[in-house]
């Protein structure tokens, strides 16, 4: 299971998140990586953890004035990125431009869609995995593999039918173990979390008690 | 074949290219439908011809001040619409809202593509057909058949990976008989004209050369 | 006072309102102007109500698939239109682009705005009229005028700091003749009103009951 | 006067730029800052020039991923920030959002805008300053200054008929002393830059032509 920790523009101090799983994955081989904004990159990087950005622009080398160049994140330490988050959604073309630009800079890819239809088509633009988040339950707490488990499940099944190739994540309210047990039976490969991590009073807990569910 | 002339904004009388159209398709069978502003809709479906939007959004009624809401555009007399041209991109998500809101108000759906990869993504969402224009091409009177056949049997190709049932238009530079019988050579089943017909000094003897090629 | 009534994309029968305020403009002498979608604009006009645009798009002839063309609204017999609702919000480039397509196709412009600030903004495009919509009133019916009577104060201000000949609208919560003699006195010309008319089980009886504020 | 040094999203090394800056800035008594992609602020903060961010967004802290957080970018080293760049242009109501986002962060601000009624609306929003940027000179070597001085002097009327105390920056096509003291001549009081230097074989030459102009 993947652990995709988004930090979005939550005022938590992303270093010390960043360290919290830096030091949950060395203790239990589990895979987490941490994602903030832009400009907290290369101090997250730092602290040796697995390093996403939250969007790239399907741009390249150029005048492009205020973008996010793939290049420029993957300079500052970033490893992936989130493509079409939800609360950055791109056009079409450009969720295949950015898809692009990520892979020109080695970066690999998440494309996140709002339910199991765009995830087909998000599929069939070659990532190099889906996520599936409801916008209704993002923020909720309630976890979308208690609430709509058939969201998983169907985003699984239009994943595979476009190609078998590409996991599933899941996302929406997942914040403790049993919530990624639950995502895992469903089918999805990972979760993407936010608030259940980022605005923990401890959320080197948080991490404990979510990848206990691995 | 489909013939779907797309009126664009271009300064060309929509009610005289409207009743070539009609004339047209009354005398050889052919299907030709006519996509002008919505604001000409009703004067263009009061000629008889086959009337299609050039875009909807994905909204419900309500608070949507300047939107174009497919029971309006129904309501004025379209029975389909253009959804995703490349003037026009949507996000993702809106491309699937788009649908929806079209599919509830009985329109019939086109959506567009720039390449074959987004048109397995745009066929993933349940359109009626998919229609692939090079934005590269558009207007240049070079026509995709020709320039680019690879793209159109790669489309065609795409698009029946996802779905077999879905349909594929070939756009950009097409005008004469002759592209079009290559776009039907080539998988294609209609085409998306625009500056052919609408800027033609003879929009009728345009038309009938064009259909010359089913 | 100006009426301007915004038709949205409410399910209201819009031909039906536009006879209701055309009865009541020719019986009360107010000025009383119905903006539909643009595929209803023709059917709209077609009772002899003042007919505007929700919107425009900064465009000239050529091609721009999907946009709503100035003269396009205009040939449907808009003889205005609003630009930058809050529900359309446009870059600032494109309030500017917006307000010199419709200058050029002849028509009326109202740029709204959110706040004084906003107002003295759109102001410095040339306007023909500006208004002030605060977002969080639209649909509450709490009118502006009412809940928060200082921000039309500050906006007639704003803009007459900018340039003295610029009048200005009041929109958001407006239902009754006491709102529109509030928002009077408060120093705006005109109001922007929505769900109290198209929305009314009498729309009529809503627009008498309005203008009797005059 | 003061020369911000744009580097878009060109492939230069944003530290080497940033240390010639720096330099020329210390020997010269010339203001220069430097404006790197989000991910390279921290890098190019480091060499002790004067850093700028190219956009933020005008939100707050909370559920945006994606976004540009202006406190984000402050905790990064930038001290100000460019907004509404020809290339990243917002909404009318988000060049105000990100000016009141940028003031929070405690960040100085020059809102960009393509001709002098732009100019006086941005004005009305309350930055710190305002660029004018024909987008048709961008990025082609001619100066705004040499190409069309009557829109730097319309601009710097402009703003004055909002404000007084906006100055205004100009940009487009500078890249040598003459240029930079003949926007000075005009009434800029500084100049916005990008391939004169960033493109540059020398920027340390580059940098130091320029300046001899003030």
């Amino acid at each position: 299971m993947f652990v995709l920790v988004n930090l979005k523009a939550y005022p938590c101090d992303p270093v010390a998140v960043a360290n919290a799983a830096a030091t949950v994955a060395d203790d239990t081989d589990a895979r987490i990586a941490v994602a903030p904004q832009a400009a907290h990159l290369s101090a997250v990087a730092g602290t040796g953890v697995e390093t996403w950005a939250q969007h790239v622009d399907g741009v390249e080398h150029g005048s492009h004035t205020g973008s996010t160049l793939a290049e420029a994140v993957a300079d500052a330490g970033a490893v992936g990125t989130l493509i079409n988050h939800s609360e950055r959604r791109l056009r079409l073309a450009d969720v295949d431009a950015g898809l692009r630009a990520a892979e020109r800079a080695g970066l690999e890819t998440v494309v996140c869609a709002n339910n199991p239809r765009q995830v087909g088509a998000a599929t069939a633009l070659g990532p190099d995995a889906v996520a599936v988040e409801p916008p209704e339950l993002i923020g909720t707490g309630t976890p979308v593999s208690q609430a709509d488990p058939d969201v998983v499940e169907d985003a699984v099944a239009a994943a595979a039918a476009v190609d078998e190739s590409v996991p599933v994540l899941c996302g929406a309210g997942i914040s403790t173990g049993e919530d990624l047990a639950a995502a895992r039976e469903l089918g999805s490969e990972g979760v993407l979390l936010a608030s259940g991590v980022a605005k923990a009073d401890d959320p080197e807990a948080a991490l404990r008690d979510l990848v206990s569910g691995v």
